[in-house]
């Protein structure tokens, strides 16, 4: 059902989607008309409408205000815009918190968080539940069948983390589901230590201030429950709009690594992964971690398209500093998302305020206006969308795997008390990332729960977190003939944060081969040289562990420290598979040599061996077509690409065959016949 | 009336005023005498008495202690030293904040400030300002015609910003006035945005935590409100104490550059501008801070003499570390107080404290007594500034104004959300002063309403917010005839925060002579080559703007990067004046060239031109003398001036003429006959 | 009788304690006879049990279960393990913070501490009181006459800082035994300054938030409280457990350098002096910090030997980084403590937790089980303990001592106001220190209420606040014969933090033979150079004084800037004594020579002169015997040590004489008749 509606949605746009947020509350009605031609002037097909229009849709409790959303709709239906309409909830408005202060998120700090800002809720309150699906009924009674509306907009960038009374209510609740018994929960969270034991259900509380030396499995377990809390209110919105009408996909929109939601949990809810994604312009490799983000959000819906229904046209405001995309570098990142799955090219927003907290947020339609740099970027980017329409619908075959798991995130990040607690998880997870993007893998992103079949080799970065079902897959997965490669400090700990029993890594001691004594993490600029098997040397820091091998063999030792001679890197041969361990932080040139040469001994298919790594290469395919993405990242340097067979350049419809020259900041969209 | 009180004063002095805050209520009255000894050999002639003698002044509510206030007044007077009064209502009593908590201000974190420390109110407490006004009555009744009293201190460096619900109240009241009714302020503040509309004034409050990502709006209307809140507590008092006496002068003293209160608004207000300056000895470039200042304080009162109100006679206490006066350096910065139109050196405080938390803070009388370095340097000032008792009174021309703005300054700090977010205004406005200072150049200091028809050559720098009227005033200033400098950011949003329509910048768009499609803040470590018309060459970063020229020329342009060729410096040529825009953050030694080459252009006087810059060199005069002032700031090299025409040195009574050498940390005041 | 209590705890025991905290109820009943047995092999004589067992013992109000205590006590005397047994009052329970949350502490930011954490309790809450005494009364009902009992743990690690309602009453009470009335309260804190005069006593609060600015009189006072309400909470239980048994020894566990509990006045209500020590392995000199530590430990209760409490065996997990003992490290350290009078070795703690906070700290028993590095090191070492039973009892000779005292740590660190504001005290003691361990001296550490008779040199170090009781004593040391080694910005305030009168440094200015003008700190990165009148030059930074000497003699003067020719350090003959006085921050090599040049000159015995600065020497006796403690801190070079004489290596029974080597990381324990 899902598919259905995403393909009804694709078909009803003629291919992808092009169009961003629209705020016409904001505007007096004179700027509609103006906005409605220069939309279609860019070649908008989709906007998303009323985000936060919850106090112009209800301006007093029980009095609507809906005809203002009539005429745009009308307006943009006339012009042939489809409608993302969302529901205003991530907007109380001011007579609710106003009535009701309960409403308001009390902060990790202790305060209550004041009107004024946004995504001021308490997910878990009943007044803020009440309200929310009352405005939500009300939109989806008059606007359902309205022939403009394409997709529902549930809310926006979920969020808040609140340890209000009914959040403790909630957690309450939470926990009674997990576990039925205190007795249960006091064994979770391993109560005895310090004399933590409760002995009434009223006892548990939201852990308030201050944060550190808490309960580990408590912390853990909040985490959760925040992100279900977020997921309920979801549900229960979408829930409404779809007992009006089941045929329009229902969506939110997610943000890029975003640690107080698992999207795992949430994927399954939602008719298409959404993404908003600011990366900042001034760092020269955000591109990667973008390419990241989307294979997640491709691999969150098992490789359905996804949608991008955020960035920016330019600078944002949020940051200390915000530089503006240079000339080219907005629609190249627009058709990087493309390249990786997505069918829609989306902005915040499409006129840029004159007040409120954003106004310096760029937008598709800039203070400078139509003449302006960016929109003039925004209307031909538009008609090259409109070019790719073809790769609407298509996917992408990878034969590698990364791991990642936000339980495992929330462990390494949320609370101190490891062994050192300057884990970057994200940081980590970009860094087994990385040489797979240079060497222009097809990457998938899987959790321990994704079906593993497709790949030949899983990469587990740092999987300090890991419950039996997902100790038990990666197991699996390795005695079925696949390629482990995991890094240090993983499978130490259970779902409840308790260390395995019976010594180090508790999960994954057959699995490496080897047991660990002790984690040894080094000293500031401490460095270590490591030495291969192969006879090459590389140096590694930051974290060793004293590793006693069983059925593993040392892929390198140290060469000098109190753990000389000891194993730096292990290979384990495990069932039909093969397991490579990093106990140590090698540095990125080793690490992904060893890495690559992995992929390359498991067999996996890499159609742009040779290619320098700033030259973006990644495939879209249907049953017929395939489309190669060519998008070279270097400002300065052009890139000839051979091009075996020979097809079209769909975004100049000139064919393409022999060698292609991708231009600085160039793209190519190849079509062609598909070969297998 | 406000010329007449001030007149008298000085009229009374037989000079300029010396001395400092005297705190007798600290001490046994076995003290009092030998201060008052003390006093008359440091020639003081005024103390500022009983600025926190609130609790001994009524020690419980409606009980009342003048007996040592009489004694001490009385003492004064006989010793010829005149009487500053303070209202002591910086320091509301334990009594006070015991029996209504709700006079101790919120703070931003949402914390209630607790009694023991010092400003210790909310400025909209309806109990707080009626127990002042009652002490302050009091106290005018009593001595309002102490034959001692001189002039009244009301309060003492105004300046909580207060969250309470008296706040909110206040807040509410002064939003209505500005803005009548709800609609109306909808408006102003964008409301739309967010969904953050009022339905209700009730709803409307004071920002609570968090303040980032708010309205702007409100924000800018917050920081108005404060500083009209902590206004009208001075105007109350000022009101009570005039209504018993009309012919003295009613002042209160100024922090330095402080964010929290618009000092333009206050002016009009006091019979003085009377300042607080502490310049951290251990800034090397602390002076000419203090000279901005000092011409800042002269300028509020439209070029009137000013009070030097508390100064240390060494080191304060209240940084990190604080380090002492060298020899000379209080005497050379009190002189430059004087030479830009101080008409009173005064400390804080008479005598060092032996408990609470200013003990070590600096006096005019130390810890080590009247044998101290210290001592001696205050005694052996107090003599000089007897010998300059001519300058009382006198004034200073100056033929360039620099725009110093309040709205400007919490446009650009008080919230993120601009394409950068680490503005410093102070620290933008020294790098336009500062070229000045350098060349010795007179230069005045005004707002948007200031009468701008004396000055030459207006600089603006990055005027971020101005309003209707101050962008009418800086336009007829340039049509007339006059020339500005004007740097980048400027002219952006109107008073109300909003950005200005039709692309930026949108005030200054035909003032300046260009559009401005995008600003483009430099990413850190950035750096930009800029080519002068002349040939030269510098180099600029921290900001760009993709500027366009209309009828403006390129004074510089980049010579690389993406906006290579653009303009980077534009004049314009605009009625009958000439406007000079940076767009960027050019070098200081080219920005000064250009500014220099401006001043001389526009015709501007300097006498002192050649003279190194060390040597600070000012002019006060009255219609028939000049008193030229020659500070030497460096400690090792002596300068020689040469004098034309002759005149005397005040502090030495010998004839000044021919070349004078001003020695290592050495003053000369010449007086002489005026040239004109 | 404390001695009595002492003696017969280590007759009992046999020698040395040697064991750890243990936490049966975190385990199934299963693991106690493994803990047991692997106790035994580890050479466990003494455990700390039920620290954290509240919960455990009393899970519901009234009801109590005592059976698993029971089992383990029983199961422990069965093995000939003693029992250190805790009262649990470090951890209130959650039914008690729940059913009267006013127990749990408000922080120093106002919020409420939560549930969750540990040391969760305002230990002047009357509720929480009568809850521990208690459980405290039934524990000691219950055990009092256990054959396991050997001693009684008090809480845990004392600590909370609370600024509830019940701390304000409990100041107040405070406050009125120290003073009285409130006109001398008044008088003492000069509440005259800023207006703070209380005139009853309900206005008088702990100090709230903000806790810059203060009144410091307040703020030491509150420190001085806050320590005294902790000891009552001590004292309390103590006379509980003894009402039931009075030949115990009742001790609590301190914490190395802990701010909140002045120990001096603790340490006459124990039985011993306990530490727990948790040096940072990745600080390669923590060796010296701990040796100080050990000295302070030992001099707590005059010289009687003290007890290690709680050490890790390998890595923490409090810090961001925790790295772990490297092999021989946790052996030295412990070593280390015995020579410098520990008559126990013991650990936090048995087995290592599989949740909880804590559950990476590493433990005697860690989670990779007995086979683990760190169990084969305990037990090694619990074999090596066994064989120092000999030395139980004894104690060590000083004839030079430093002063540490927490009020004048106070005065210093908590709060800004003096002229800089980031001194550390313990930095400063340990400079001071350093050098003596260096060259091998013993060392005692003395309070200003100490017995000074045993000692030829007295160190001094930043003695900022001293009463006058104080000062008499260390003034009397100087006049008796002693030399006293002092350093700059001592002597300066009395007790209630007020200056000294009649100028710097009032306390001490005939003692120096010095007065001061005004202190000078030096700005960041200012050097000086300081001339010896032995013609050496060194240099200096941080600090100056502009000193003017009197009776006293420069040993230095500055050779450079505005203080050239002033004395930089003074010495001073007074009465049959001397005195040297560091004015500067002198480098650390020129300090080093002038205060071990001191010692030899005042002829304090030093029998380890000329040996390396790494192996660290120290001596333990009795009326026959005397046990040298040879411990090389160097992980590469051995050293050879002369043997005078010859005796035994307790460690391995074999002759030590003529010439020992101690390998890297070795240690040897010489016990041989005593030669005087």
């Amino acid at each position: 059902m899902t598919d259905a509606r995403m393909r009804a949605l694709m078909d009803r746009l003629g291919g992808l989607a092009y169009g961003g947020d629209y705020n016409p509350e904001q505007w007096d009605p004179g700027v509609w008309r103006e906005d409605v031609r220069l939309m279609r002037e860019a070649g908008v097909n989709l906007v998303s409408l009323g985000v936060f229009a919850w106090a112009s849709l209800e301006p007093e409790p029980g009095t609507y205000e809906f005809g203002w959303l009539d005429e745009v709709m009308d307006l943009l239906h006339e012009n042939g815009i489809a409608v993302n309409l969302a529901t205003p909830t991530a907007a109380p408005p001011a007579w609710l918190t106003h009535r009701h202060p309960e409403v308001l998120p009390v902060m990790a700090d202790g305060e209550r968080f004041g009107f004024g800002n946004r995504l001021h809720y308490d997910p878990s309150s009943p007044v803020y539940r009440e309200h929310a699906a009352n405005i939500t009924r009300r939109l989806a009674e008059r606007y359902s069948f309205h022939p403009a509306l394409a997709m529902w907009h549930i809310s926006n960038e979920y969020g808040p983390t609140a340890y209000n009374e009914a959040a403790s209510a909630g957690f309450r609740r939470w926990l009674t589901r997990r576990y039925g018994d205190l007795e249960t929960l006091n064994e979770a969270w391993t109560t005895r230590f310090w004399g933590q034991v409760y002995t009434d259900w009223d006892q548990v509380e939201v852990p308030s201030v201050p944060r550190t030396w808490m309960n580990p499995s408590r912390i853990l377990d909040f985490k959760r429950f925040t992100s279900d809390a977020l997921l309920e209110c979801f549900v229960a919105e979408r829930d409404i709009v779809r007992s009006f009408r089941d045929d329009v996909p229902v969506v939110t929109n997610f943000m890029r690594f975003y640690r107080n939601a698992d999207y795992w949990r949430w994927a399954p809810e939602e008719d298409a992964a959404a993404l908003d994604i600011y990366p900042d312009p001034a760092d020269p490799d955000s591109h990667v971690s973008s390419a990241f983000q989307f294979d997640l959000f491709r691999s969150l819906k098992g490789g359905r398209p996804w949608l991008l229904m955020e960035q920016a046209a330019s600078a944002v405001s949020q940051w200390r500093l915000n530089v503006v995309k240079e000339p080219g570098r907005m629609r190249l990142g627009s058709l990087q998302a493309v390249s990786r799955g997505a069918d829609s090219v989306m902005f915040f927003q499409w006129r840029a305020g004159r007040g409120g907290h954003e106004r310096f947020h760029s937008a598709m339609l800039p203070h400078s206006g139509p003449q302006s740099r960016t929109f003039r970027e925004v209307a031909e980017l538009g008609r090259e969308v409109g070019l790719l329409s073809p790769v609407a619908g298509t996917a992408t075959r990878a034969e590698v795997a990364v791991l990642f798991d936000w339980n495992g995130w929330w462990g390494l990040e949320e609370l101190w008390g490891l062994p050192r607690n300057d884990f970057s998880y994200v940081d980590t997870v970009m860094r087994h990332y990385r040489p797979l993007w240079e060497h222009h893998y097809a990457v998938d992103v899987v959790s321990t729960r994704s079906d593993l079949s497709p790949y030949k080799v899983l990469v587990v970065p740092n999987a300090y977190l890991v419950d039996d079902e997902g100790v038990a897959a990666v197991t699996e997965f390795a005695r079925g003939g696949g390629t482990v490669v995991m890094s240090f400090f993983s499978g130490v700990v259970d779902q409840c944060n308790r260390v395995r029993p019976d010594g180090y890594p508790g999960a994954f001691r057959r699995l490496i081969g080897a047991k660990i004594d002790e984690y040894w993490p080094a000293r500031p600029g401490e460095r270590f040289t490591v030495e291969f098997t192969d006879g090459r040397t590389a140096t590694s820091d930051w974290w060793r562990e004293d590793i006693h091998l069983e059925t593993g063999t040392a892929l390198a030792t140290y060469a000098d420290g109190l753990l000389a001679g000891r194993a730096a890197v292990v290979a384990n041969d495990f069932g039909a598979g093969r397991v490579v361990y990093f106990a140590t932080l090698v540095e990125q040139d080793a690490f992904d040599r060893v890495l690559i040469g992995e992929l390359r001994a498991a067999g996996v298919e890499n159609r742009f061996d040779g290619l320098p790594a700033h030259l973006e290469c990644t495939v879209r395919e249907d049953e017929r077509h395939e489309y190669l993405f060519l998008l070279n990242h270097d400002a300065e340097t052009p890139v000839a690409v051979p091009v075996e067979g020979g097809g079209t350049d769909l975004l100049t419809g000139l064919p393409a065959s022999g060698e292609i020259t991708v231009p600085p900041l160039g793209a190519v969209v190849v079509r062609r016949a598909r070969q297998a």
